[in-house]
């Protein structure tokens, strides 16, 4: 049919980046517990495969997350690894204060757009967490740490708890995080609502308010769309994704649904299109089957890795070339 | 990031059109043989949920696919349903004159692009099966039949016997089709090495040659690609898109693999972003549900049916407008 008459997409870009969060939003939400010399095998195969940004953790009280209470050894490793920029999230100004002594390259402050959302999750106000940042940031200050500081708008596009969240509310919280001193911000499909249509739409006014302060996006699979979503984000100029390998994590309120994009699947997305992410795929492909015995009993997700990659896969730089 | 500007893609199409495939290519690769009457419940509650295409089956010898030895019941069944156009497939000049006979309104005629894989799979070369439907045409318009003719390349992308597939040939058999007498063209990635690169590109040379003869897509899902390619697809104008109910389906020589888009999957995603098909997602959630129940043992596939629609879900109409 050409009675819709389209234009040409204008070119991806040539280079992107995923920032591989399957250490933290993948394992907080599993109830296997994995040994830290797992994990630090798991940092240094995914650095040797080429990832160059990695959530290695929470700063957050061993009580409510297990999963995560070696958080600081974990950083403390990668910090070993070259090129490696490390990533770890933090709730409140406690969290921050251990992620600034750690030495990590960047704090994320997760904030829920839904207020119902923040409220059952964080037990603060949206307007809150704006207020911590601004602390956060005159700590990291006072201590001569160049910890950078990322606030994550999350429920950016709808809740499961609220329903409806409203986009001129999720870019009031953005513009806020930027005016409490986050140095960059990021938006996250918390619960799989979005679509490419939503994410052009959204991302676009993003860039308009962040631009270069917001690079990030962060999509969940829960409905499929996980993939599609990193396609309309890269129309709009977004070129950083959050991944985890083997596309586990998920939203806790919705058990059972798939989590967040796959790292391997998107890496071969981006890849097949002509963008190079610096993963050497069947590294990534090797990991996952690594991490798979770490999670016995585990569900695990994406796609990919049953068929592997198509006898014609060239890298990306070729592809671009082509 | 912002170093790389991109236009803003031209709006989505209001429309698009979703062929089910599931009962044909579905099935035809799954072992169990689902009885003629749950497959008519099968048709009548697509037909409900508001399908408006389906492809039933194929006219084979019995002895090679017995999945499908039932085609001509299910089109004597599936014409009495108003308003649904009956596809089937038809591999030579006997099926074709089956499909006259049963009064289908268009029979497909599938060839691969992949030499290889022609002559492994129909033990005949692309020109021999342009050849037969030119025959196919000519016992069609003797007939004084209105049964359409699609010619349908497959291996577009590449191939896994033979590797790459070279798009110049994948043109010059559309081409070729269209000249021997097909009145309709689509493109299969029948082994699922399409990416989105790649289906802007084939689509738009595609478009040029077949203009509004050219006008379906028919993804697999192999590597998790498979709705980011139809995105990548309706960027260039195509809005016809076959899909399998559950993600049924696939390649003989990719075993394990996930198979075709699933149905309810893409009309979700179309609906996500205001593009009507006129299918009820919650009554083909539904279908899934006794589809699955007619296939006991077998892998399903797909991602929504496991978290549901979001709760501010809207149908398209509603999301255009908005």
């Amino acid at each position: 049919m050409t009675s819709h008459p389209q234009a040409r997409p204008a070119p991806w870009p040539r280079h992107a980046v995923i920032r591989e969060v399957g250490l933290r939003d993948g394992l907080q939400s599993l109830q296997t517990i994995v040994p830290t010399a797992q994990k630090i095998a798991w940092i240094a195969a995914a650095h040797a495969a080429g990832q160059r940004e990695i959530e290695v953790g929470s700063f957050v009280p061993a009580r409510l997350l297990p999963q995560l209470a070696d958080t600081a050894e974990l950083v403390a490793f990668a910090r070993t690894l070259p090129g490696l920029f490390v990533s770890v999230l933090v709730p409140n100004l406690r969290g921050a204060e251990s992620a600034i002594a750690s030495g990590a390259d960047l704090m994320l402050v997760p904030l829920s757009a839904s207020h119902a959302h923040s409220l059952a999750n964080l037990r603060k106000t949206p307007d809150d967490v704006v207020a911590e940042v601004a602390r956060i940031r005159a700590a990291r200050d006072a201590a001569g740490s160049k910890t950078l500081i990322e606030g994550g708008v999350g429920t950016a596009f709808g809740c499961t708890i609220q329903g409806h969240v409203d986009a001129d509310e999720v870019l009031r919280l953005l513009q806020a995080l930027l005016d409490a001193g986050a140095d960059r911000v990021s938006l996250a499909d918390t619960v799989g609502y979005a679509d490419p249509r939503a994410v052009r739409a959204l991302f676009e006014r993003a860039l308009r308010i962040g631009g270069e302060r917001f690079h990030c996006g962060h999509f969940h699979d829960t409905r499929g769309l996980g993939l599609a979503n990193v396609l309309a984000a890269l129309d709009t100029g977004v070129t950083r994704f959050d991944a985890c390998l083997a596309g586990i994590g998920g939203c806790p309120h919705a058990p059972g649904a798939s989590g967040n994009v796959a790292s391997e699947d998107l890496a071969y997305m981006l890849a097949s299109v002509g963008i190079d992410t610096g993963v050497d795929i069947d590294a990534l492909l090797a990991l996952r089957r690594e991490v798979a015995q770490m999670l016995p009993g585990e569900t695990l997700h994406g796609t990919l890795w049953r068929a592997g990659l198509p006898r014609t896969f060239a890298p990306a730089a070729a592809r671009a070339a082509a």
